[in-house]
């Protein structure tokens, strides 16, 4: 029989009564406040065209790593879930495949999927019973004849959602056609592209040289000597501040930084475009390149976010078989306190730059991020991403950064997903997770309950606005 | 005047009385279930032969490193606690032991080691009053006397325990002879050995030389040619299988595996025993030799354990004056991402293969662990271990690999110990700290109560019968 | 309108009705107890002259790091705030200085400097409305009035405070004037001082030169031989044991020692004071010189202080600026069971050397801190240090040392402070949250009450006394 779907409205609250309450009170001021997402990986191409999602597993399921990571790892094969493989999607029935999500619901208990799964069950779907083996079925037939209505829309979900601002990300070989499309059609909402310069400053990426020939094209650059690919990066950054771009995105494998003479850098672009490097020319070619992009930054105002540590493609066979972004990235011990050092040495004093730090690594956020943002003037951290984007990892942030950076150092909520349809269930968890930590502080007198209301405003709106420069038109103007 | 012995039926249990209330019903199901023991230290002749333990002193102090190395560093000398030098016992009265050990049992407030004392005094000897000073004697004749009598012997606490399954831990160059003896007994106690071959791997152990000559022995191998050395591990495989095994276990200073060639790995064989080898080499041995352990577990269905991360016998005073395991080993930082990916890239997608790892260092749990047991078929979590075998260790291990990893990609509880009346002391305390996780979750709306009943049941019986495959008679099979 | 500055008579104990009424019975039995403070950076001459201070800026907020350091993270120039400069203080009016802080009190929501500094103005000044930008100045003039009155002249607060004990920290290079006209004033307030050589040792610190030549002149030894230079040592710790010293403090970059033979040590020093060293020479030599201050704390009993893991002056155009000890000190990664091998090798069995370790780098108290001063007799944990001596960061160290070390292998408190001001404060934050954490064990039964009271007293004053041997006419003796 199944089971009911209740989304209680003390979800994530602490539950001592006195913390309880508090949170609540908290949590109401702010709960219907418009989400700003300022760093996410939706398809800008849905806004453009507003076309309609198909089922379920192509929307909830095939997209979502997080999801089918946990499958995989119980041994469930990733061809029944209709996983794309490197030779294409493999022809499993999707109605099947959602069959074995569901059968297997229980692999996520205690996982911040699970409850985001929920919410969007509940609240964008209006399920009043929970998904499980006796109601794949209808649950698969629902949310099909729920897309093919207009309520269910891109455009539609985005207004319902309450989204004030949407950053998707872009790299430098993209023309932004779908961004185009978005400001030509005079649609209201504000989605806008992030530049992610990757693709083109990490030789070690499969991609690179088709990446860099775009990259040419688009610019009209010769990107293979050092001057015209400084500015391509120019030109391209200007392209993005037109379509709305505040901020760049940089996934780097680690954290460092480097300050080479520009004798150096041209020398060492010419081993990297010349096909004459190794692992470590390459590591210092992205570290030089975060440092050129902090100049360009300081000359053009976009914010730039750090998001290292990443061991990409783990599992050799799976990227052999199925490709990138399945699932296989594992985080590694990330040091910032001497990767950073270069690039501070020379921007550290800096009031016009401004740089958030992300982490996979939490035993950095008391020992050096938290540190290092309560003192340079240009650095700000980002929320616990990734992994650690779940209430235990949002906890942890708040717990091991606050007394030493502050709230005032922090930026808000990132959402950082390719599932549109979650977005407000991982702000609302966001949320809950912040009015229940500001509560605790309230319940031990450590914060006046205006303090803490006050608190609970910037952590959902203030910082946020202000940290990605979204209300700052000089950014835009910089574009002209 | 003594102090009473009580045992609080909610010990450990949150104190906010709605978790609490919700603990005590979770635990009320599971407190009375049979104990399954995969992973343990205990001495397989005392069920072999059933004979009386003689004092309280060599019981539960002599063989306790847990308890001895607290009292060692408030300077108290070991000789005065009775413990083995490597040149004999010395000559201290048992009682008198005892009686230090009573003064200073103030050492342990706040202790695991404490709250296990206190159960076993309770429950398995009966106290009602508290060990201290002035019971010492009380505590130590009792003691004698119950040891005395039948119900005291090995197999009846066996049965008492209501052990269903235990696992000892012996090495190739056992004989096996206490499990044969076992078997032709015809006792029904489940207890079956596991095949730890770090004494015929680890060239920088002391009795290599020793075990390698054993290994040969048993075998009929000649374990000093590659070709030999690996057929001699299959047989002894075999025979462990015979004797009951489920699994192997392995137990390296560091996680490191490697995957050469035949041809490279049969050369650094040629060092190992011919004497020429380095640090390195000893290094690159013990990692080529988990990927073989791996390669053999495919084919006989053995269960992996990987214990890595102990710094042996830090101690260089101590070690020379008493040995090893006189509680001088200290956890070291261990990589687990690039350490395994040598053995993951060969055999990460089977899903035959299991390992369960294990880990000194919490700073894993989140970054590396969780993420690889989340994606990888072949990879499980072990639970948290030795010095994180405690309240606040069992809490930080749910806390910080539930969200990425689930529950069900944790293999359950482990005591790890030889002080064999301790176990259920140490599975009560597991199955208390896990109740009080699950019903935090169910407090903050995370988990309904029917799902934390269910996994109540998986973390105290299901996971780990499956994850040991200790009711696989395919194993077993294999040994024929 | 002003607020209302209320100091909660529960403040900092957990929520939970039940564990915060523990908390309250077993605080008030410590709250009043007297303040031993080991360890700290007070200024000797304000006893030995007991002048009065000025103004707020130059009490409170010039000398505190903690406070510039987050103004300067949200781009307050230090100019403003009346931080000097290399080059001299800066003409800012004080007065305008404190309002720039007043008017952004709000950045330190949620830090232990908000607490710090609630409680100073509570408690010392007499303050009944919070600080804010509306009341700046009625702060700055009531502060400067008070401090005019006889009332807060260093030795009256002192006795105000209840200090029983308290240390300030010199180097080599100093007369200890202040200290032996504290000495000769008979003033009956006990400051004493520690000796932390790192002027002398550390060739890396700008000042080496300069105080080496002091340490010469003070000594009269060669102290540009190995033997004077030692000799000069043992000198130096006789005078500081003659002005009250029990401890010795070490502030090296790494935890690293090193146990070089004699011949080894002194060719090392040669190229020291010969200027032909390198960076690993220099790391090297501050390793083998904490071996070589254990050996004379073997000689003479003084307690050894180990404090690394600080990235001094990370921000390089801060200190071409401002110089030292403006905030810009960063925590690394820190390893321990390596680096303490090579003094444990030759003094780790010793019950007569005590050394006290702290760490900057939290994912080492669980796995080697604990497990090192849970096992090593010369070895004690020190508390939570620097960024982490704050409530959260105190909850974490008795979390994840409990257990391993319990609490008979930690020393109490240190506030490790310059702002004197704020030593009642700190110590009643660290009693607080003791209580809280005791307060969690005892409604978890995990401990008697009446040991958590027992532990209460011993948090507060017994540790301490005896770690740091205050009461041990001996060590004076020795200076004989």
């Amino acid at each position: 029989m199944a089971r009911p779907l209740d989304l209680n409205p003390d979800r994530l609250f602490p539950s001592d009564p006195t913390t309880r309450a508090i949170a609540r009170t908290l949590y109401a001021e702010i709960a219907d406040l418009p989400i700003v997402s300022p760093h996410g990986h939706t398809d800008a191409g849905w806004f453009a065209d507003d076309t309609a999602w198909t089922d379920a597993t192509a929307l909830l399921l095939a997209p979502d790593h997080y999801i089918f990571r946990m499958l995989y790892s119980q041994g469930i094969d990733l061809d029944a879930l209709a996983i794309p493989r490197r030779s294409g999607t493999p022809a499993t029935d999707p109605r099947a495949a959602w069959r074995v999500f569901a059968q297997n619901l229980h692999l996520f208990r205690g996982t911040p999927s699970r409850m985001w799964l929920d919410h969007v069950f509940a609240e964008v779907f209006g399920f009043e019973v929970a998904l499980g083996a006796d109601t794949a079925d209808l649950y698969f037939d629902t949310i099909a004849e729920k897309l093919a209505s207009p309520a269910f829309r891109p455009r539609a979900l985005f207004d319902r959602f309450k989204i004030d601002f949407l950053a998707t990300t872009e790299g430098p070989q993209d023309d932004l056609g779908a961004h185009h499309r978005i400001r030509a059609s005079g649609w209201g909402g504000r989605v806008v592209t992030t530049y992610r310069p990757d693709g083109v400053i990490d030789v070690e990426h499969e991609h690179f040289a088709g990446a860099m020939a775009r990259f040419a094209e688009l610019t009209g650059e010769d990107v293979y000597s050092w001057k015209g690919y400084l500015a391509a990066h120019r030109k391209r950054r200007a392209d993005f501040r037109a379509a709305g771009a505040t901020a760049t995105d940089h996934g780097h494998p680690t954290a460092a930084t480097a300050n080479l003479s520009p004798v150096e850098a041209e020398a060492l672009f010419g081993k990297i475009v010349g096909g004459r490097w190794t692992a470590a020319d390459a590591e210092l070619f992205r570290a030089q390149m975060l440092t050129e992009m902090a100049a360009m930054s300081v000359e053009d105002g976009m914010v730039m976010q750090i998001h290292p540590g990443s061991f990409r493609n783990h599992n050799a066979g799976l990227f052999a078989s199925h490709g990138r972004d399945k699932g296989a990235d594992i985080p590694m011990r990330t040091d910032y306190v001497h990767a950073l050092k270069p690039l501070l040495d020379r921007f550290g004093t800096s009031t016009e730059l401004s740089i958030i730090l992300f982490t996979l690594d939490e035993s950095v956020y008391a020992r050096e991020l938290a540190p290092l943002a309560g003192h340079y003037p240009c650095l700000k951290l980002g929320p616990s991403w990734w992994f650690h984007d779940s209430p235990e990892g949002m906890r942890r942030f708040r717990e091991m950064t606050t007394e030493t950076a502050g709230f005032y150092n922090t930026v808000g909520f990132n959402d950082d997903t390719r599932a549109f349809l979650s977005i407000p269930a991982r702000h609302d968890v966001a949320r809950r997770v912040d009015c229940g930590f500001l509560a605790r502080l309230v319940a031990e007198h450590r914060l006046a309950d205006w303090e803490a209301a006050e608190l609970a405003q910037e952590l959902t709106s203030g910082l946020v606005r202000r940290a990605y420069r979204i209300d700052s038109p000089e950014i835009a103007a910089k574009a002209a």
